[in-house]
């Protein structure tokens, strides 16, 4: 999917909404656990009721793989089960991969072409060549870290080097390596203080900006510096949504904890207008 | 695996030697695409071959994940396969992770409980709170990216920071999270100006050194400044051992190479004693 295709469905929906699919095993109802395959179950049901509030879907891999190869198989479902029901809907791998080239072009092709969601979350760490494989997929989007909302973030990401932070040397040198049309960036909603910083510097960009919810971030507050005339930014909520309610009324207590969401975005675009 | 039966393993096979199954289904004998599972039959003969000179191997993910579930159901056939029947033999999943905690939980259950790998490779971009958890499974290790031997290193890594590299900041900061008897760093032996300076900071601790071969790292060099009084170090080469030959003796080729690596690091720990 263009970027562009992204633009006009949150234009369409007065949603950037992105649903996170974290599916924990422990924390769906436990009478799922007796279907077949209990995460797919509950991500089927999940997508059917909130669907029309999201624009976007998001699927942590790291839930899926706690799980091995029975539980990729529930990630290939969940993705095709998007593909083929709602095609218009923006997915992404939140894979956080990243390496030497000719291993950086496998993952591309794993997530891209093989599992083809639109796009995947890239750690940027080893730098340029390490990230320009991904950016050769037409019609994919590599979502870079840019600052993470956690507090390891101190670590590297908000060292500083030559007078400004490392992540923010890392978006200036990575604005060379591809374009706003195939890539955007990881900026946790807990750090508003940087997001008005990040949006001087790539005005141009999408931000998925995850961290709204169980994470503590303010959607007005993320909203106030990080939007851009094209909207420009995703906005991720995941246990807030999926786990709203761990009875049978799961699937509708999601949808709508994502129609609030979906009603508060509306709200803050109309008043942009 | 505990690190000192790594150490112990080291000894008697007179061998640091890592073999790396970046298995590419478009490189390996043309002959093997009419098994069932080519991918897992090409690594299965590899093992068989080369057991005798190495003490780890090394599964890079990203080649079996290019092909989906099937890749992970080879991954986990190789896996068994070594543990099943060279159960001294360290284990090395090559899949850079990292994340916000309760993702790098996930992760580590993927690979140390689910696929029982004896160590994965972690990204540490994201800081304390996302290698942690790694740090906590029992009789596992956790290989953080120290400084890896690609160009884009200089994009962050070799960035200065408090009047030290990126990546020096970060081997200090992580000596905090873990010891020599959990964690291990990644060098990338095209870097031997920094070894000698990475191995003064952390004297103690296991050291996994790819670019041996195809990368164009020089085995002497690396040992000169890698090597500690427990060897300290896996050297890790992938493509010039497993693809010695694409014809019928891909196997006993790739044993050639692997023997010939272990007679080298042999004489290396002779002159030492």
């Amino acid at each position: 999917m263009k970027l562009e295709d992204l633009i006009i469905q949150i234009k369409n929906k007065n949603s950037f909404l992105c649903v996170g699919l974290d599916t924990d095993i422990d924390k769906i109802p436990k009478f799922l656990l007796n279907e077949d395959d209990p995460i797919f179950y509950f991500n089927k049901s999940i997508i059917d009721h909130t669907n029309k509030y999201c624009v976007a879907y998001k699927i942590n891999t790291a839930f899926y793989e706690s799980h091995g190869v029975k539980g990729w198989e529930s990630m290939k479902k969940t993705i095709d089960y998007i593909n083929d029901n709602h095609p218009e809907i923006f997915t992404i791998a939140d894979a956080k991969r990243g390496d030497i080239g000719n291993t950086s072009k496998m993952y591309a092709q794993s997530f891209f072409t093989e599992m083809n969601f639109d796009s995947l979350t890239i750690n940027p760490y080893m730098g340029s060549d390490s990230v320009k494989p991904f950016l050769e997929f037409k019609n994919k989007t590599s979502i870079l870290l840019g600052l993470t909302s956690n507090i390891g973030a101190e670590d590297i990401q908000l060292k500083t080097s030559n007078g400004d932070f490392i992540f923010m040397e890392m978006i200036k040198s990575s604005k060379l390596w591809g374009n706003h049309n195939n890539m955007m960036y990881v900026v946790g909603a807990t750090k508003t203080d940087f997001i008005n910083k990040i949006r001087s510097e790539i005005p141009d960009h999408f931000l998925l900006i995850p961290g709204i919810g169980a994470q503590g971030g303010d959607l007005n507050e993320v909203c106030k510096y990080a939007l851009n005339d094209n909207v420009g930014i995703i906005v991720n909520s995941s246990r807030s949504i999926i786990y709203a309610s761990t009875d049978y009324d799961f699937a509708t207590a999601a949808a709508n904890q994502a129609m609030i969401l979906q009603a508060q975005m509306s709200a803050i675009l109309s008043e942009r207008k």
